[in-house]
Parts: structure tokens; C-alpha cells; sequence
């Protein structure tokens, strides 16, 4: 296969580097200048629990001109419409795109740039880190969840799930993937907001016994949500597994702090607790803590000058 | 009249300071030893519209023995209970004694200590800084309004106010003080809270069209339970006057942020937007934005250690 990873930050670098250990042909795309430059000249370091650098392809998405097999997205959520516009010279006939942004409602948004029998929908709880333009840290181990939205197309699913499977992703086809998506939603829902908001570690909130009353009403709000859209949820179970993500993790200060406030960047908000808000507006119902959240931290954007 | 500050911080001192220039008699008493000392040692140092130094006795408040005329009471809202305890030994047949402390839910703790016709409730809108153990920074006009909680004992809130008044402090008798106090309660409990968890002066709340979007749930809830309770407000003049009170506090972080970022202390958002929460669950009906907010600070309290 030829496997294109649009969008090379950290998550994209980890399979890019997993991938082209195979006998597979991997190509990253991505728009940020010096870490082109820095894979380009020196390739992609890769520190953690393996430690080698190794020559990878990379470019910007506009300069890909050969068809792809697979393109696997990995961008920030909102540079995922310019991301889908760019790609749209190498999609071809047999051309699968497995979408792995964090977060709710990119199905919606990818539509209405490739057909529904192109795209596979999947959730990762593989980590990464970058150090800096071309060099990914990586520890830890993960796994996979795909399925393929058009169910007639389940094939192409299985066989992308077992390319995976080969680069050691530990990659699963899945008959129902909504409910992981809609559980990894919930642990980044909970724990990016409120740390990003009260500048703490996850462990710091889950220690406080407020900060604990926080978590389990916004899980209740994005669980009466997915429910709402027919997604198979347990909110019990949820609460139980983000509860266990938050113990592993309790060291860790998650993307949207470093986001909002060790970079100054804008956060993926909106398509998390705030997708949950506009959800259930749609319902006819509220959600009051995703409302606010959402709203505390597009607040705190506005103030830091974040455009 | 014997008047005694009960909690000689910022405001407290202006107070103190304002009554010490009529022929009343005024004592300050405090817990904080460096302020008792400095003020023994030096006199109060006043500085910002005038500038001097006055000599004024100060003590703490189990030292006290002469019986009051007046009591005003200033402390910060979790010191309150204590400093009822402490001042029982002053309290005779004719005292008085005036609460001023912002936020909501004083009355129900007064009650317990002090019998209804002695209670003065009352709201100020002037304002105060200390710039360490005794001196007081004082700016800015303002005004006060009371009103006896007792129906029978209005005689007594108007000599108070006239007293007040001649200590050039603006006080007006008021036969129906709960909306002002609900009013200020408004402005305390949309702009505390909210700068406190943004780190960031007033302006740049209500320059956000997400900030204004939360100050206008927050007063919806406050007015809603307020009503509920049988307060008369109207949420429109209320998002009106908070709107004007923002204008010219734009450039000022509100004690909340003082206490929470600056000085790591509790704060009093359990006699804010904790306390509307709280009156709201009586009722029947949810002020989330309240509650959220609520454990918000409380989360950070505990973050941040305090206790």
C-alpha cells in the first residue's frame, strides 16, 4: 500500500515511523516549514523506547501528486477542511481515508469532501510526543479502532486494519466504533477542558473531590448526548474508564494545555465539549457544563489574543 | 455612639478611618497581628484621595470589653461566625450591629448569634484597598444603603445611616434593601468568579463575547433564584448595571483574583454563586453555571493547596 499520514505532528509521526517498518510505502504530509525541513535534511528522530532516526518522505499536501491507497488523517481538528481540500488530487478510485482526529463530528465534515464508501472512522489511544520539528518521542503502548462507514465496504476496513496490525499499532476492524470514539471523547473532554482551565496536571483535578463532581456531569451530559444520537453508551462504564485513563495518566498535562496554556494556540473546544453543546441544542435539550466550558475556554482565547 | 469595625481590612479601615473624623468614637478590631501592631505602633496611614496618618485603637476582638452603640460588621465571609463568637462580651441592650459583608446568606448566620432587632442588613458600593499592615489605600466615591431587619426597629437603621452620613459615607435609609444587596451580589458573583478562574482584569472578561455570554447565565441564575425567594429584581437592569460597573472596573482584577491567584487564600464563592446554587436546590430547579462555577474555584482552592 501506498500509505500517505496527512498531518505529521506527534500522533502522525508514531505511525509514519511504525508504518515504514513494514513492507509498506509511507509519505508524510504536513505544512509546517521547519519540521519539513528538519525530516527532509536530518529524518525523523525518534526517542522513547526505541531510539533511531530514519529517512522518511515528507512534503506539503499540495505537492503530493501519486495516488494514494490509504490516507490516514491525523490533523488538528480545525485544519482538517483545509487538510481535506488539499488531499483531494490524490484520491483516487480505490483510495481509503481513515479518519483518527480526537474528538465528535469530523464524519460530518469529511462528507462533504469524499464519498461515504471511501471513509473509515477510527479511534486510537496510542500517545506521542514532539520534542521539535523532526523529532517524535515515543512511549507506551496503544491500539486501534476502525470501521468502515458504508458497511457494504467492510473489506477495505479489515485490510487496512491488518496493515496496521503489521506496523504493530495493534489495530482492530470494528462492527460498532462509534461507542470508543464517543469513550475517548468523554476522557478528552473531561480532563483537556478542566486542566487547560485550571492549569493542572489530570491528576490534580481528579484528586480534588470538585474537580471529581466536574468530570462526572460533563461525562453525564456527552453520555445523555450520544445516547441521544443512538450511540450505544454505559455511562457507569465510562465513568469507570476514564477514571482508570486518569490514574496513568494523573503525571500528564493534556493537549489542550499545552495548547492554551504553554503555547497560545487555539484549542479543539469545538469539537468536543463544544460539539457536545451544539448536539444538544439540536435535541432540544442542554448541556450546560459543555456550554460553559466551552465558553471559559474560548473566554480564556479571546484574552491571551489567540486567533 | 460607640461604633466598632468588626474586621478592619481594607474596607473595614475605610470605615473606621471615616468615623474617626466625626464625634463618634470608633475601635477597629482584627485578628492579623502585623496590622494590630503597625496601627498601635504608627497610627492607620491613609493614602489615595487624601493623605495622613490618624491615630486609632485597635484590638482584638475578645479584648474588646466596653459595650457597643454599633457593631459593623466587615470580616470576610468565612470569618464571620467566629467574629460573632468573639464579640458577644460587647453586645448589650441597645447595640446595634450592621452587616456589610458582600455576597448572599449573612442574614440566616447573623440570626444565630444576634437577636433579629438588633440585625442592620445593608450593601456599599464604596471601595477600599490595604496596601499592607496598616495602611489603607482609599479611592473613589460611593454610597450605602440599610434598612433594620426588623420592621419595628426603624428608628435605629435611621439614626445609623444619619450617623454614617455625617462621616461623609452616604448612607440611606432603605425600606427595601434585598434587591441592592441582590444587585451587588450580581456584580460580585459575575466578575469574581469568572476573573479569578480567567487570571484577568474585568475588561477583559466583558470584552469577550464568551465572557459576556457567561456573566449574562450567571446573573439569569442569580435573578431567577433571587426572585424565587421573593427579592424583586429585574434581570435587565440588572445586566445594565453590571455592564457599567465593568466599564469602570475594567482595568481591576476583583478580590476573588486577589485572594485566589495572587495571595493563594479561600475565597467567599460559597457566599456568591455557591450560595445561589444552593438556595436554587431548596427551590426545586438547577443554576448551573452557579454550581459549575462554584466547584470550578473550590477545585482550585485545592490545586493550589489551600485550605
Amino acid at each position: 500500500m501506498l500509505v500517505y499520514i496527512a498531518g505529521s505532528g506527534a500522533m502522525g509521526c508514531r505511525f509514519g515511523y511504525q508504518i515504514s517498518k513494514t513492507n509498506h510505502q509511507v509519505i508524510l504530509l504536513d505544512n509546517w516549514e521547519d519540521h519539513i525541513k528538519a525530516i527532509q535534511e536530518n529524518g525523523l528522530k525518534i526517542t522513547g523506547d526505541v531510539e533511531e532516526t530514519v529517512k522518511l518522505p515528507i512534503m506539503k499536501p499540495t505537492e503530493a501528486t501519486t495516488e494514494a491507497d490509504l490516507i490516514i488523517l491525523f490533523t488538528k481538528a480545525m485544519q482538517l477542511p483545509q487538510m481535506l481540500q488539499d488531499i483531494k488530487g490524490i484520491i483516487g478510485k480505490e483510495t481509503k481515508v481513515l479518519c483518527l482526529l480526537n474528538g465528535l463530528g469530523h464524519a460530518d465534515v469529511i462528507r462533504q469532501y469524499i464519498p461515504e464508501q471511501k471513509i473509515l472512522m477510527g479511534v486510537t489511544i496510542w500517545t506521542a510526543g514532539l520534542k521539535g520539528p523532526g523529532h517524535a518521542h515515543l512511549e507506551g503502548e496503544g491500539g486501534l479502532h476502525l470501521q468502515s462507514m458504508d458497511p457494504s465496504n467492510k473489506d477495505a476496513g479489515y485490510q487496512v486494519a491488518e496493515m496496521l496490525t503489521e506496523a504493530k499499532l495493534a489495530a482492530t476492524y470494528d462492527e460498532n466504533v462509534l461507542p470508543n470514539i464517543w469513550r475517548k471523547a468523554c476522557v478528552n473532554g473531561t480532563m483537556n477542558s478542566t486542566c487547560a482551565l485550571l492549569d493542572c496536571t489530570i491528576g490534580q483535578v481528579f484528586a480534588s473531590e470538585y474537580g471529581l463532581a466536574l468530570v462526572k456531569e460533563i461525562i453525564h451530559e456527552f453520555v445523555r448526548v450520544g445516547i441521544a444520537e443512538g450511540v450505544d453508551l454505559n455511562e457507569e462504564e465510562i465513568v469507570k474508564y476514564v477514571m482508570e485513563i486518569s490514574k496513568k495518566a494523573s503525571h500528564h498535562y493534556p493537549s489542550m494545555h499545552q495548547d492554551l496554556v504553554q503555547n497560545h494556540r487555539l484549542t479543539e473546544i469545538d469539537y468536543l465539549n463544544g460539539a457536545v453543546a451544539k448536539k444538544a441544542e439540536k435535541f432540544g435539550f442542554e448541556t450546560p457544563y459543555c456550554q460553559m466550558i466551552t465558553q471559559m475556554i474560548h473566554a480564556k482565547e479571546s484574552i491571551l489574543g489567540i486567533k
